[in-house]
């Protein structure tokens, strides 16, 4: 059954792959699962339709028949439970990779999303500039942590696994801030996410819905 | 085999059950599984050998034999998976319990530790009385939705499952803030979680830990 996921109508990320229905995408490609993709407006999604399926009226959700999850983190877990070449066969590797999943969504996004947000919101705010080095530095913390942990290696924990496309995931929000480039290796690792076919048909799926509503204006 | 966890030697929210060793405990008492528990300093945390076990140099850290896991909801989900009672049979909702993990780790708990880092860190600053009503309203709005998909329910979805001991935990974290009490449900689902036999096990464990450290000084 092929699964229907939602994403931005109209990202606000303006095509650039950052919103989360990239990382449900990339994973969809990685497992050679085709899917269909609804979009929904900034107003649906704070509509009862969509707050059946997403209790926090965000995107991205997933539905497969009368399975219904949201979350992308839990959605990129079921695709990787149902289809090999996500997680490691192995009991304990595969464990493994699922800390990493974790560790990308909750220990080191959030100090991203701050980031990003204080750029969004507080700009104007006198505070700003006397806040900023803080908000940056609780990034290079969890960037330095990352860094010597990968070391010289491809990828977090043997070979590719869901854990590497969230962390990569969660590392592109970076880019514009340019800490990534502080540190080489993290630099080439998200380079070669970057470089997976699956994660640039999901780069170019997202980015067609943006060109094609731009192109409706 | 009898496994390990990491706590702190000496919790910084002195005995109150936040720190995130409190989830995994509770899981483990939840299914009845015996454990150890190893304590860190804050010095002991950031040298190589927990940073080995922790890459982002934090507790819990769980050992089982040869396995050894980092981030407190990975650690959750394994419990989950190896005993029965965290996470429904039935597949569909065990996904669904899934997402609600995930939500709590990624989507309610980063405004409430972001309001709770504020008070700790920002609270001197001359920006802190203009901030404070935004942080506390990133917070309602989440407590909001899940307000309303909760309603009068007992659980999230279905029985007590992985999801709501993560989101209970989570939530916990808002006591002093006095914003749990805005929303009654919530309030009332937050205490359903406290007076699990499981949960008092667990908090009295923890309490002993930082009760026992104190007469030490």
């Amino acid at each position: 059954m092929t699964p229907t996921i939602t994403a931005f109508e109209r990202s606000p990320d303006r095509g650039r792959g950052l919103a989360r229905d990239m990382r449900v995408r990339w994973a969809l490609e990685e497992v050679g699962q085709p899917y269909d993709v609804r979009l929904v407006s900034f107003q649906a999604m704070k509509e009862p339709a969509h707050l059946t399926l997403h209790p926090f009226g965000q995107i991205p959700t997933y539905e497969e028949g009368d399975l219904a999850l949201f979350e992308s983190g839990a959605i990129v877990l079921h695709i990787a439970e149902c289809h090999a070449g996500l997680l490691p066969e192995d009991a304990h590797a595969r464990a493994r990779a699922i800390s990493w999943m974790f560790a990308a969504l909750a220990t080191v996004e959030p100090p991203i999303v701050e980031l990003s947000m204080a750029a969004l919101l507080e700009r104007d705010k006198a505070w700003y500039g006397e806040r900023l080095p803080g908000l940056r530095e609780n990034v290079r913390k969890r960037l330095g942590e990352l860094s010597r942990r990968l070391g010289d290696a491809d990828w977090l924990d043997g070979g590719f696994s869901a854990g590497d496309l969230l962390m990569v995931s969660v590392l592109l929000r970076l880019r514009s801030s340019g800490i990534l480039d502080e540190y080489a290796n993290i630099a080439n690792y998200v380079a070669r996410g970057e470089a997976r076919p699956a994660y640039r048909s999901a780069f170019a799926a997202q980015l067609a819905v943006f060109t094609a509503a731009s192109k409706g204006e």
